[in-house]
């Protein structure tokens, strides 16, 4: 558990792109985020307050978050004055790169002789169980896509935040590193070990009232060679009552496999089904998000209608039309 | 890669079944194996030459393997004594114990002083890729099960003496501790990261003559809620040209899993076969393998010849009758 809130490290980002973890808290989780700290040079803003460490501290920050990503994922030499000082100011650090702050030897003197955290929140810091497939009470449902990043998570983020809005009792369940940092918690799926993987879910996701809805976000694919293993395990561990599919209908091929065509949205349904039914025989497709974001409005509207008319569940692009249906679609069941 | 020939350390085993992995090496490979060792009150005997680690180093040993489990996967006081005079007289130690060599201080020591190698099994040496889905050109054969612990590593050994034989060529790929330990190499999948399962089975099955098969040896089953995340990794970093189907008939419910009925044969078939033709086309379902260690001779092979009937596919257990009909259903691809 991340200590809130929250100032997030812009550093020296080259464009807003580099700052999409901090783009996702942002957007997400705004009242955590009390302010940005940028270097000279740094081209992303959030339209935050501008803060130094002292500013930041006096606001009531408990913890650095690095809301952007060099190329590499490098701990950056430039950004390491910056975050020991904020250490010896007595902020914790929390960071999503692929090289760790733990690896900083720097960094790990400064942080014990401040008594201060590291998270690394792309390394597990919990030992989890073997799964044991023993049924949970409360809801879950889970987002699964034709490929890798076409939108399961910006979709369980979407409809948490209209569950909540409408009063429903509901919780966006991170497994990667963006949506860890943006919660606050969660499980570093695709960096835990195999026999553990449905284990960590079921962990992630427990006993709960029997109105309340998990929103497990979605990583990998079924159908992707590299990922599909850490797909399956979500599918068994998550027990979803509900299923999204999610879908970016412009994409030639799937991400990272030249060689291979994106599945058709009926081959997901069917084989995310009958997995899913394994350990829940009472799970049903609830509803389709499709990420149009590289499709004129009047194209993508037409897109929506046609795959809402073939496949007979509700379709929508929660970016563009908001995440109601599908939360309709899961109130419903 | 461990050095052979070993001597199989059989400790002071209870009894037979703890000394189950020396029983594997000893069944599978057994010119590798030149001799047993045995403590006092030893009650396992592979019928090996009993000899002493000078006699060993003498008949061209390189490796002390452990061949038996103590209750809780212990590496027990009792060993370290004998473990660490083999070190010293020149052999290295392989172990596929849950607990670590590496975590035994005394045995660090030594290895170190004399310039041995540890081997612990358990735990990958390998850093693994992302898997790339590319093609890879000889053929491979995948054992998936309707469940855990059906028979799948004991088919694959059998498909593969049985080629052997007849000139094919055909090479065992260990994916489990007790397969490394009979075949010296191979990758410990369930100790994999999430990330680089498929990987990991990739770099286990690279590229190899046309007419060369990879016996891929399964783990865990599509259908179980702890491990099917595993199993999936294998069905695509595999790129299996041939599935066959392994079942246990009399098991009352998935191992481990008291809720869970084991799935029926058609329900593997299809989902198996749907995933493997993700990454290749091709791909068939060639044969099913049965353990019918727990019915009489007579049901057996009535369960056998019924099976055969109903799904239209050659159906044997390879322990009563050979893997000849399973190899014929490959050589016939």
């Amino acid at each position: 558990m991340i200590s809130a809130p929250y100032l997030l490290f812009l550093g020296d980002a080259p464009d807003g792109l580099a700052a999409k973890v901090a783009q996702g808290i942002r957007d997400w989780n705004p009242d955590v985020a009390l302010g940005q700290f940028r270097m000279e040079g740094c081209k992303a803003d959030m339209r935050l307050p501008d803060m130094t460490l002292d500013e930041a501290i006096a606001a009531g920050c408990k913890t650095l978050v690095i809301g952007v990503a060099n190329r590499g994922g490098m701990i950056s030499p430039a950004w390491i004055a910056v975050l020991k000082e904020a250490l010896a100011k007595g902020l914790d650090i929390a960071s999503g790169l692929h090289n760790l702050l733990r690896d900083e030897p720097e960094l790990v003197a400064a942080a014990k002789e401040h008594g201060r955290t590291l998270h690394d929140v792309r390394i597990p810091s919990v030992k989890y169980p073997i799964a044991s497939g023993v049924r949970r009470t409360g809801k879950r449902c889970l987002a699964v896509g034709t490929d890798c990043s076409v939108g399961k998570m910006y979709t369980s983020l979407a409809m948490e935040r209209e569950m909540v809005k409408r009063g429903m009792k509901a919780t966006f369940r991170a497994t990667g590193q963006t949506g860890i940092l943006i919660t606050g918690n969660g499980v570093p799926l695709d960096a835990v070990i195999a026999d553990f993987m449905a284990g960590s879910v079921e962990w992630l996701t427990p006993d709960n009232d029997a109105d309340h809805w998990d929103l497990i976000e979605g990583q990998g694919s079924l159908f992707h060679a590299s990922y599909s293993g850490v797909t399956m395990a979500l599918v068994h561990g998550g027990q979803p009552d509900a299923l999204i599919l999610s879908h970016e209908p412009t994409r030639s091929h799937m991400r990272g496999l030249p060689d291979y065509k994106l599945p058709r949205l009926e081959d997901l349904r069917d084989v995310a089904l009958t997995l899913a039914r394994v350990v829940n025989p009472a799970c049903e497709v609830v509803g389709i998000s499709i990420n149009t974001a590289n499709l004129h409005e009047e194209a993508a509207l037409e897109y929506l209608e046609a795959t809402e008319k073939r496949m007979g569940l509700p379709t929508v692009d929660p970016f563009r039309q908001g995440a109601g249906r599908l939360v309709d679609a899961l109130d419903a069941l």
